[in-house]
């Protein structure tokens, strides 16, 4: 099923409305996921909209919340989601790194105390978007065993990276797991085994066999033990800067998964390099590495979708149009 | 074969005044590489001084070059290596970087056209040991196939990460390939398959052994494609900001590995958390993964090597030895 952006972003934004969120933060909410799905990742966008509006009626998200900064040095600020809309607290954090980057050349922001991001690209192409480099990540609850364990005790915490350029941003958006449970799911429903070994089965064979891992719950950090140091990494720096939880005080329940700590760093290369220069180095390298670079499926993702319709899922799509028409 | 620290420290730094080194920049230059190989990275420590001293002595890398700061914006800093000492060069970066980073919260130097910095997780050491946060990648000349390629085109840009803490600072320091050369050589060396899949054999199927990844020259990034496209990001970012090149214009020989981009960024985050804090939380995030974490190794190691001597690779000590005399 398809249906146009202009109709997916208004159907959001009263869904968002009917559930509390103030006029204009129901449509910069209603945006960022429309974008999502524009992008082709509705997995991030319009199908994790039942699960905000399902957290916003229990309370454990807080609908009438906006984050607040709560100390600052220089280019470096912490602020506090006040368990508020995750998507629209980050964005707000991102903003305020890029206004910190205008100024300092670079910004950090440590937002603690918030909700589930969404799409983590969203804050790439939103420095992207600005003409700054971006860098940004989040932790989550506990859902990957770190190297040597069998039980989930780390995140899988997101990390985004992006770089602007005039033919096209490049944005990498990666889970530090080789594969989220939406693409294990995936792949058992079309009857294929992964491209990689993706976790160990529950006699603790490596394996590419989705369903296997899925019964464990062992799926692999990308790089094995390198992945699993570096969501370990990136959840101290962000609890400790945020002043907000750590993956192991996050619960594991997902629909109770409040309190993430994230940093939004952006850098004013600017000053730096013209624009002129920027986009010649980076189309060369993009030139020289003859594959597809990191946001370049999004963009063409994003053109077809816009001629042709955004798929959506009918599941989500029908919560959503139920929300909007409880206005 | 074992020597001691003192040995080892008097010894290189009589090597690297011998090659031309100023007697300051001697003496930390043995510092550095000393502790390498004092932390069980030998590898990057005495083993690459050979390779080093051959390329002042071919005049790749420039003995007598200083590192300048070509322009800077607030935190944000460009620096030019002149081709001078890599580890040397790096060094400075980070002390740079730190030196923002009290003044501004956080600080970022890109350092262009510089030589291969050793091992990378000696500059997260520095800013861990001056009680920040530090960051920081390289570039590389070309030795990684991007995903869906068969000829390397990026780099294995090691990514180092460091988190200060009371009990044993947390350092992060992974190369983006998944093996390097010399761990393949090293598991074929002792007959044994590597525990993960490391590359492609010449018929394009994954594969743990080792010998048909070095025969194939096709090994795997961390997380496949996740990993390629993160070398593709940071190659881009360190590149612009530096002003310097990018993986595709170094050259292939390691020998003539020069012109090299890197950025370094610390946070101080003393004006958001006290050290108490934290350490509370680090040891609480250390706890709760129950398993090593990154740098627990080093730590150990360093003990063991400090009391019982460090391990040399006779080759790499007779050259180094010898270079010593010749003064």
């Amino acid at each position: 099923m398809q249906v146009s952006y202009q109709d997916l972003h208004d159907t959001l934004r009263r869904a968002l409305a009917a559930s509390g969120l103030a006029p204009d933060r129901a449509a910069l909410g209603a945006r960022l996921i429309a974008d999502s799905s524009r992008d082709g990742v509705a997995s991030h966008g319009l199908n994790l909209v039942p699960r905000l509006i399902t957290m916003i009626r229990a309370g454990v998200v807080d609908v009438g919340a906006r984050p607040v900064r709560v100390s600052a040095h220089g280019a470096l600020e912490r602020w506090d989601g006040r368990r508020g809309v995750g998507a629209l607290n980050a964005h707000e954090a991102m903003d305020a790194a890029i206004a910190l980057a205008r100024i300092h050349g670079v910004g950090c922001v440590a937002l603690g105390n918030t909700n589930h991001w969404m799409r983590g690209g969203t804050y790439g192409w939103q420095a992207a978007e600005a003409g700054l480099i971006g860098m940004c990540w989040t932790n989550t609850l506990p859902n990957l065993p770190p190297w040597g364990a069998d039980i989930p005790r780390i995140g899988n915490n997101p990390l985004v990276i992006a770089v602007p350029r005039a033919a096209g941003h490049v944005v990498l958006d990666i889970a530090l797991s080789q594969f989220s449970y939406g693409a294990l799911a995936a792949y058992r429903g079309r009857g294929e085994l992964l491209p990689v070994d993706g976790g160990f089965d529950s006699a603790g064979r490596l394996t590419r066999d989705p369903a296997a891992i899925e019964a464990s719950r062992r799926p692999l950090p990308i790089g094995s033990w390198k992945g699993s140091g570096l969501s370990i990494a990136l959840d101290m720096i962000a609890a400790l800067l945020s002043g907000g939880r750590a993956t192991h005080e996050i619960p594991a329940d997902p629909e109770q998964e409040t309190g993430l700590s994230q940093v939004f760093i952006a850098v004013d290369g600017s000053s730096l390099a013209t624009r002129d220069e920027a986009t010649r180095l980076i189309d060369s390298i993009v030139a020289s590495v003859q594959v597809r670079y990191p946001g370049q499926r999004t963009v063409e993702t994003r053109r077809a979708n816009l001629a042709n319709g955004i798929p959506v899922d009918a599941t989500a799509w029908q919560f959503v149009q139920a929300c909007a028409s409880d206005r």
